[in-house]
């Protein structure tokens, strides 16, 4: 296989920022140096551009049933095609166990799906719905044979994915001890199905009372219920899509006292607010994602968790529905709850967005450093869900997967121009300076500005170790 | 100059950690690589080692002036020998300001001592005794051109050393905007004069009382007041050798609001406590520190601290006295203060046990992880003080000093075997696990085993870029 | 009716404390002087004695079904009788709803069973276990015609008591317009549900996995929980036995937020700990309470709770449960259980205990002020649910509920010489100093040293206003 | 000596409330019941009026010398008599102990100046400002003998009134033994004193500044910090005029873990805030009073610490400067610093609109209740400095000090119709519910509607007992 190598760029991981090539060999990291001269080589030019490590996106979901014959509209092929794009060349998506389902078999059902189209490696949260003492007796060969060591959770959506605290307690326990963790999607489902109920009842059914029947304080209760849980089995924790400052809050008290609760939060939740559910008509539908979009407290304080690692990572929540139309013809849009909020799809795109996101209005905006990019981005997905170091990271050894990252391209963000299924864009129009120019899969170079070298079906499954165990 | 090849070691830096070759050209690292090789170079066999990053001791006090001819017992060549064989590179000094002295002239008379002796890097911080319109006028200077971002001020010691909060809030106000960072001595000085003053009235005398009048509560106290004053300032603080959890939760808290509060402990508050003030006789002298050591509680709270970043470094606050003799002959040793716990000079030594202690007490316990270690020990003293990234980390353009630490081997800690003049060890007879190998400064090897290759004079002096800009 | 006058005692109150008559007339006092004097009035001597307002326990359970024929061994007759030796002149007892059951019925059944019997004058919150659209209905008619404004819910109990989220929070929402207060058994049953059965799965079945199955964590869980809801509500609410840090710790958190959260605690949770589980045999089967005693970090703020007002009343939660026989014969014991922790049926004995234990550990112990003493005991259980000002205090107009207490007399607590009908004390042996000396209702003295001067069905039934509109 | 009997109020303690009759004799209350009738007595009609206790001020600074010939505006005379209008029967003022001074001496002339000239009984903290082994010396004789129990220390004004923390540290240790408290003006006096200097050298010198440089962070600073000593020390300590939200979260921070610490808020800072201070030209300077006004943010959580108990008290801080004239002829007003903020006198007056302010603002306006607007204004004060139980109840036994107050009365507050000789009103124009309309000292009826009954000279002095003996 051709040596690639990459030149004069400035590397950046979660700590270090210099000058210098990049030797790579069978699709891994051969030697870093300030100047490699190597024969043959498939030679690119990085001056002046920055050498990052392949973002690792921890919560996507590709082609997934959300029930009522709703599907997210991305399938792994366009989805994963998006995230390269993006600058992403590691996903995280779910398998969800249905009732009277195996864990395993939910697995195997996804694998089989995304083994044909990935066109960036891949592994698999599993969702577990159904929790008995044989889905739970499956879990430790999950986790050591399968490698998958994350288990998602609901603690909303009474009826349909909800699980009680035992259900929690009992995967906590039965997890952990095998480098299993827990991922909780935090909200009080009950309660907010007495606030839906409500709302229905009064007449109320437009967009915004997706918001307003979902409040800060009942996903803050969630998040600091589960951490005490996880708390009494001593186990680690983790929080997905962590939107409410409430919710910060029951992990920073955690953290405070020694607790080992982590959390990501999205790009949607630092760049946009509720002020967006005030849009005319059924606009306001774009931004139907759980949790809703919070207030400006709620995002200063995110930013905040950012700097300060309370919160952990950054991921997307990538949950695509059209608006209007249905590009593969079988699936319902958010017109499915024109009538009713609570038939609204619950999910909004973003796998694509992420990095240039968070680098424009994070990064240039001084709210973080490069570095902490990175991390955020990368270095710690990696090791908070058991893929380093073989992701996340820039180092003699590691996988190849690299974007090259112009840091004073200006362009717009659009529906138009993204690579993913969907019809809109939660960013619509925005300028933002930082762009993806080259993005390389295990040495080899997929994304080459707006076009696509790669090819369905490239995506590897990757095994994952224990999850959790960052100290 | 010859090229230096460390070859098959176990690379670990703050983020990553992996097997591979290092190339030095220079006194820097020119390439990582999984196998590099190079004609000639002097070749170096890591195989079963750690290659860790030179150690960064941010809190050093070599050959310094405490008052009443007392001076600390290691000289800048004894001292930063010590600290090369446990593995340290890179020292931060003081310079002391005097009253009607200028800061300027304070840092060039320690620049003159230590140029002729310094066997690693070394750099200063400045400590401001007086502090006025001409001293402060200062210091943009010191900063800017002599490359001094770190000053020290004390808010202990009446009489002495402190200085009053309008004075920190001036010093803060005045290098803030330069990149300027103030350091604290964290404790209520005058109302610790009035404990101290009570317990000789009471004729207790005895070392215990160091401990007795200077509790955590005053220390906690000076902590919460100088996080406040920063606060107003609106500039990062950072808190010497911190102890006492009271101190802690302050700067907890005000992380917790997004305050850039910062601080270290040092290794005697990690794996010591007040139980050694039990000690028969004037053996207790031996831990007459300020602050002094603290009980299990706050040891605790300190290694939670390290492990969620609430601690962001480790120093040894390295200052040491002799107990019994003193090998300079004019220098006065503890038993300046037999009759008299207030006189006893206030020190200790440590600055050749950092790394194998924390080694042994925190990676082997299980306490942090390696790249945590590294974090803690090399690259975020670098990142803090404005020595990152030439120092304090392993990549490529960075400077060439490096460790190379045997994670196995079992030795035991005492003052018949260690570096410094001192004559007497904290953790005699300890046994630990981990040992510093061989200790490269700019890709010269120093010390190989038991055996001294540096040489005085070889360290040099570090100019500094801003201090406290951690995002 | 002849006028009743007490003179020359120490008159308390929450807030006074002075030397005075008072004159009864018609059950209510009609006076108060220094030096009252008047015609044919029956006179009492308190000289030398305090002049207390009747005790107010709110929170008992009389002859209770608790499932499986098991039921509390004291009577309406008989636990009242043993609640006016105490110095008890007004309990609140429950009246349960239970499935398919009328929450108006469940009153009328309590009322009727009251009436003939209650020697001391009575009210009752009212349990729902079946939360409907139906039930709910009731709810504002039996505030506001019944004088029910409080409503206890379960949250611990799955699958008999226990309701979830939702209902609490309807229930909530339709109570707190009208008056209402929601009242909750604070823990979080379903996690505990899993932790009995872990420990009876590994054999663990003697009564002190009673204690180790309930960790304060979940009663703390819980607390947060519920007082988020009601948060959420916008309604007061108030914690029945609060026994743990962590619960006390969500109430202090709450209130220093601005939210009305209340709680009471209960004797044994202050004199008493988790040690007497480690009592030989069957023997700790008399502490098998819920919750369960806890530690003594636990008990330290617990009174520090009682001192800053963070817990506002001392209420028994008298659950009396006979050991070794049964006095009304059908009754099933504390034996039901012998074999498996999880049968012991739950509660303790203790309304006739509560003043002088809260006295002696109290007030004497200089923890709590004699106003603060009354308050707990008295004041604060009128005001919290709607008894005042006829009850809780000692002032011209309210109902001549009065306790002549000597605060010198020392005498020895004991099964053998208290008024309920349970075998077993669990204070057994125990010396306190206090002693209740005569007890009036409405005026009349029924209690004169150990001689019970009152008659069954003397009490009356006390229809309350609103329910925590503390101030 | 007449009877007097005040007929049919409704009389409000903190803790009852009910509708009696109230029969005095020498001075104190000797009866309270539902219909006294005694012969010859003087009769006062108070249907349809609340019966108060007489509010005790316990901040108030009568002819008080601020240096620079400024004294403030009241005389003991004008002073009390303005008090009285406003339903005060009794104010504690301050003797300043000068350097080189006795505190009792300072004592002796305070009493010596008021006791001609006090319309309602007075008692006196003193200030220590030269605090050494002689002072110290004489403070348990001042306690036990005079009766003072209470100390003010200032953290604020270096050079002039400030006290550094090791004096503080032992006045507590020296007085706390007795009986005695320590108060403190909480700010940071020298980072306060650094912020005028930057203000004045930058020519800022309006009105205004004098709130933009005594920020929020450094009132907080020092309450936490004396908080902190006191906790050393093991004594009570007391806040005076906290206005900061952050000196409050000190307050309850410290209270939530048990240590006594104590505030009181002043009416000005409830219900006026910093916008005051954007008034045209030399306006504003009517609001220049240390601490200065505050935000909204402040003002909401003053009041929640009201309702909680976490601010014990509220006292007027009256302190009184003419703007323009002045009426004695010889004192300097408010002018005396038209052109440098720092040299306008500090302070505004209040004496005679405490109750009626707190009653329309707090209880009409549903934040507080009768009886905690009766605890606020009078038995807070009398406990917790030493006067219970003879003032600040209404009870057998007490000193007849009785407000009978129109709860429905409206009329606008001015300094046209004030009884101070100060020329103007914090509150100017204000219309408000509620007012003083007879007020009784020691039984005696000395304002009846808008006539003086009393006379100059007739207040007692009144020696106290413990202070901050609260439990």
């Amino acid at each position: 296989m051709t040596s690639v190598l990459i030149q004069g760029g400035r590397i950046v991981t979660a700590v270090d920022d210099y000058q210098g090539d990049i030797l790579i060999q069978d699709g891994r990291i051969e030697a870093i140096g300030r100047q490699l001269s190597v024969e043959n080589a498939e030679c690119h030019d990085a001056a002046g551009l920055l050498v990052l490590p392949g973002g690792i996106d921890a919560h996507v979901h590709m082609e997934t049933p959300m029930g009522n014959d709703v599907y997210t509209c991305d399938t792994f092929e366009t989805g994963t095609k998006s995230a390269a794009f993006g600058g992403t060349t590691t996903i995280i998506d779910f398998a969800q166990q249905f009732h009277n389902d195996s864990p395993k078999a939910a697995l195997d059902r996804r694998l089989a799906a995304a083994e044909p189209q990935c066109c960036v490696d891949y592994a698999f949260h599993v969702i577990l719905t159904d929790i008995n003492p044989s889905s739970l007796a499956e879990l430790p060969d999950l986790i050591n044979q399968d490698g998958v060591s994350s288990f998602k959770l609901y603690m909303a959506y009474p009826g349909v994915l909800m699980v009680d605290d035992a259900d929690i307690f009992r995967t906590m326990r039965r997890t952990g001890d095998h480098g299993g963790m827990v991922n909780l999607h935090a909200e009080n489902g009950v309660v907010i199905q007495a606030l839906i109920e409500e709302a229905l009842e009064q007449g109320n059914t437009s967009p915004k009372y997706h918001q307003l029947t979902r409040p800060s304080l009942m996903e803050g209760e969630a998040a600091h219920r589960v951490i005490r849980i996880a708390e009494l089995a001593e186990v680690p924790v983790y929080i997905v899509h962590l939107s409410a400052k409430e919710a910060l809050e029951a992990v920073v008290e955690a953290r405070d006292r020694g607790i080992h609760a982590f959390a990501e939060t999205c790009p949607h939740y630092l760049f946009l607010d509720e002020s967006e559910y005030d849009a005319p008509g059924f606009e306001a539908a774009k931004y139907v994602m759980t949790p809703p979009l919070r207030n400006h407290d709620c995002q200063h304080a995110l930013w905040r968790g950012l700097q300060f690692d309370d919160l952990q990572l950054v991921a997307t929540d990538h949950c695509p529905f059209c608006m209007n139309e249905n590009p593969l013809g079988i699936l319902k849009s958010k017109q499915f709850g024109r009538d009713n909020f609570n038939r609204i799809p619950n999910g909004a795109p973003g796998v694509e967005l992420r990095l240039t996101l968070l680098y424009d209005g994070g990064v240039r905006a001084g709210r973080i450093n490069l570095n902490r990019f990175v991390q955020l981005t990368a270095t710690a997905p990696a090791k908070m869900f058991g893929l380093f170091p073989r992701k996340g990271t820039i180092a003699v050894g590691s996988d190849a997967d690299l974007v090259l990252f112009d840091p004073n391209e200006t362009h717009t963000l659009s529906a138009s121009t993204h690579h993913s299924l969907v019809d809109y864009s939660l960013f619509e129009g925005r300028e933002v300076t930082g762009k993806v120019k080259k993005v390389f899969l295990r040495g080899q170079c997929i994304v080459d500005g707006d076009e696509w070298l790669g090819r369905s079906g490239m995506g590897e499954y990757l095994p994952r170790s224990a999850s959790g165990r960052v100290l």
